[in-house]
């Protein structure tokens, strides 16, 4: 049985989504068991208008405050030490749960993450993973905003968890890793970069080069390396240039009598189409690094997404991801592979 | 009668673009006349194949070599001074023609551009801006790979000529302007975005604060400025999404004779939506900061793109945008507005 701990009461959404994500997903799972925290009187409210009850699987544990989504995150750290994020994560150090999902503030989640289960040895920082669906398969791409100015070192890390992520949740012995840059400029790239670009090189990872932007989605990685704030403008951009085409798309199909019957027509063809796109199935962003997994829910996501978010949580514990990491990071210090 | 020399060699596909495009762009605009930059007898042959001749408002000029496509620009400076690319620049400097379209190497033409027709008084690098659509209009973005590390001077320098070529171009007099940015971190953005916030909130300029990367598609900006490296990634990714995309669309609709069917009744409207995301719609992107009109067109362009890129340097030359940044820039440095 492994045990998730949900910060009920996060995201845009709070109860309204994480309950009852939180049922589907112990209907999905047989050996998932699951902890609400976050106000009682919310919670229990909430189960019984979802048609679901507290049981062995699912229990509440109280939680008297919410972390705003606009909060600041060391405001949140120093002032709300019963805020549901902070006890959902005191649950996974206490070792009552092996992972905690939350979608709260990130700021706040990723600060008192660090803040309550620590970086594993050798991680300065922390970083935010998460998949994306690419033309052929899909790709691990961090960090995705957790740090904006990175050295080369941090890069390095980066590059190590996420291909230790990649080999641990879906079995592949040499993931290939490339390092974001521009093709633009006299010598490529600035100077962090092709100076991770040295490190890479030397080091043990399966490293195939530089790659583009266009290449997150057309090329062949496994896993993307980047700071976070290049990251973080990536997947923003990527997320607003979807729900503009969405929009058109919508549009033109609305236009009048005779495309409105097309749309009709070409109904099924666009929901497969939608399926397959769908961002939320990819929902549940990773902060790795820490001792223990935490998992970020987009803050919009619906229960389907935030459903997603539990499954990738619980595959992340099934596979071991942060004693791997710790284990590896340590194999390769000895063997002076990294510093 | 306005003249534009074009890099009649470069680009991926050369002539046999350039001269098609040149063709279509003189027949469309009375007032426009254009110099074909490169060897005489692959123009002239291109010319006949096209059904086109020289008159007076197309002509060739010789030049014997190309910039190759991943040549260094370094060595493209300094190696190839009778390039056509070159030629063409020193066409604008010589005032033979009032702009330059290339489609080559963007590396080496900035590099040439720079030294051949000089920045403008006040700015210390030139930026590469491009229009993108959004969803109730479009919006300029720069810099877009030509600056890797940018001061918050620099970065103030490209709002300022953002927002005085839209003004120029589109009559706007307030543009709006945004500062790309992430919202992720304790304290949102890096040091230089930070110091560029406060620039610009002290400066002339219709300064709207901060947008994050899904502003750039579904926001209200006229112009949002960043850093060459994130907006290097953000076009390019944008790129591979919007590729990604139309494939998987594609594959949906070609799964089976009923999707098949499908696509035929719903073909009208997927054309009309594929016209309005068209990229080749907003091909050509402005070389800004120099003494002269110098319009990148993205390698692979076709003839229609490569004829939208003319006709955004016509738009550019007959709104005088180079001397208008100029006069600006020296009226804002004159009441002490800029450094």
């Amino acid at each position: 049985m492994i045990t998730v701990a949900l910060d009920a009461m996060g995201g845009d959404h709070g109860v309204g989504v994480t309950v009852p994500a939180a049922l589907a997903a112990i209907e999905t799972e047989p050996d998932l068991s699951l902890i609400l925290v976050g106000r009682r009187e919310d919670l229990a409210a909430e189960l019984t208008r979802a048609g679901g009850a507290e049981s062995a699987r699912l229990r509440i544990e109280p939680a008297s405050e919410v972390v705003g989504m606009d909060e600041r995150p060391a405001q949140a750290l120093r002032g709300k030490k019963d805020s549901s994020m902070r006890v959902a994560l005191n649950l996974v150090k206490q070792g009552a749960a092996q992972a905690a999902v939350s979608a709260g503030n990130t700021g706040a989640l990723m600060a008192t993450a660090r803040f309550v289960l620590k970086t594993l040895p050798g991680i300065d920082r922390p970083a935010i993973v998460t998949i994306l669906p690419t033309m052929h398969n899909h790709v691990h791409v961090l960090d995705l905003g957790a740090n904006v100015d990175c050295t080369a070192e941090q890069l390095m890390q980066f590059a190590i968890m996420g291909s230790i992520l990649v080999s641990a949740v879906e079995g592949k012995t040499r993931p290939r890793v490339g390092l974001l840059n521009i093709g633009e400029e006299d010598i490529k790239g600035n100077e962090i970069v092709k100076q991770t670009n040295e490190l890479l090189r030397a080091g043990p990872l399966n490293y195939c080069g530089y790659v583009e932007g266009d290449e997150i989605y057309t090329g062949d990685m496994d896993v993307i390396v980047c700071d976070g704030f290049v990251g973080n403008v990536m997947l923003k951009t990527s997320e607003g240039l979807a729900r503009m085409i969405t929009h058109f798309m919508r549009q033109e199909f609305k236009r009048n009598l005779l495309t409105q019957l097309a749309a009709l027509v070409a109904l099924p063809v666009l929901r497969a189409f939608r399926r397959r796109v769908d961002p939320r199935r990819y929902n549940g962003a990773t902060l790795i690094g820490l001792n223990g997994t935490v998992i970020k829910s987009h803050g919009g996501a619906d229960a389907f997404a935030f459903e997603h978010a539990i499954f990738e949580a619980l595959a992340e514990v099934r596979n071991n991801v942060p004693a791997r990491i710790g284990r590896e990071l340590a194999a390769l210090t000895a063997k002076g592979q990294v510093a």
